[in-house]
């Protein structure tokens, strides 16, 4: 009487995604097997082609078909301004401001000692190089103002200000708690107006 | 300085899934890059082998991996009742009542004239020689209270009056305007228990 054992495994599967619980999951199979098959079959495609050409570019870190991915190949922005960020969503709402003509780092996550994830799980020694190569002049902070991003931005500071790099934070115009994915552009264009020189 | 184009692919075939959005897509698709390779593999394997395995039960219309579902060659169950419902999960909630025993026809849909379905592309013909086979001895219509699924009861019950089949509807103990799939089990078997027959 059970659900066929390979609709079973979809619906499992499709719990990897981000915030679908058991009755999402199942609500998706059914709608795909029944009303979507092309849908289900462009986005199986899809997943294989992404997992098959994806990676870190070897500079920003961010996720590139190539070694270094198209921004940092580009000889039109300003490579002496280095912006953090947690993941490369934040990146894209970075660029969507259109206020910032710089590089990037992302860290692909954030200091949570909840989550077991240290400064040293975080490989910020690359960040660190780029921070000192002599062509960056500042590295503006843009991690989350959350409690997590919060503590990521202190111990960047402090790492890179102990090396005499020059260090600022985008402007808490971003809502405390909240998370750059989900601030208007106005908004966040803004807090890049206003980044401030940490105190040294 | 776009997102590279697998990635804007992946983004884009996520979107087929109910309920996702731009921004929801956006971040399942980073996610899965980022944090959850494995899972984005076995989801595009689990989407490709459902598609391959799955069809139609050739006697209650449900999707299964065999000529003929389990439920429908099961003898434990009751041939001479026939449930009729919209979709393969109410199927599910049915069975998750505990308080059914009998057989059941999967309409994959219901009459919907707004989305251009009438009675003629929901093929109403095999429920029909069905229920007309001798062996069913009453109709439980189990289409959700919404006025789609009212229009498709109030049709199916003329059409099976008609015929001389005799026709039940589950109580209205669903909420008016509610589906069926997100009722709780005691109230749908309520419902299933206070079935009332229709009027000639």
């Amino acid at each position: 009487m059970a659900t066929p054992s390979s609709l079973e495994s979809l619906i499992e599967a499709l719990r990897c995604l981000p915030g679908v619980g058991p009755k999402s999951a199942q609500r998706m199979a059914y709608h795909l097997m029944q009303h979507d098959r092309t849908g289900a079959e462009r986005l199986s495609g899809a997943l294989q082609l992404a997992l098959d050409a994806l990676r870190h570019c070897q500079r920003c870190n961010t996720l590139t078909e190539a070694e270094i991915c198209d921004r940092c190949q580009s000889t039109r922005r300003d490579a002496s301004l280095l912006c953090v960020v947690e993941t490369p969503v934040d990146m894209n709402m970075m660029e969507q401001t259109h206020a910032y003509s710089g590089l990037y780092y992302v860290l692909m996550g954030r200091v949570s000692p909840l989550d077991g994830i240290g400064p040293r799980e975080l490989h910020l020694d690359r960040l660190l190089a780029r921070s000192c190569d002599g062509v960056v002049r500042e590295v503006i902070i843009a991690t989350n103002y959350t409690n997590e991003g919060e503590a990521t931005a202190h111990y960047l500071s402090e790492m890179l200000k102990s090396r005499g790099v020059s260090v600022s934070r985008i402007a808490r115009g971003v809502p405390v708690g909240g998370e750059l994915e989900y601030v208007d552009a106005g908004t966040l264009a803004q807090a890049l107006r206003e980044r401030r020189p940490l105190a040294p």
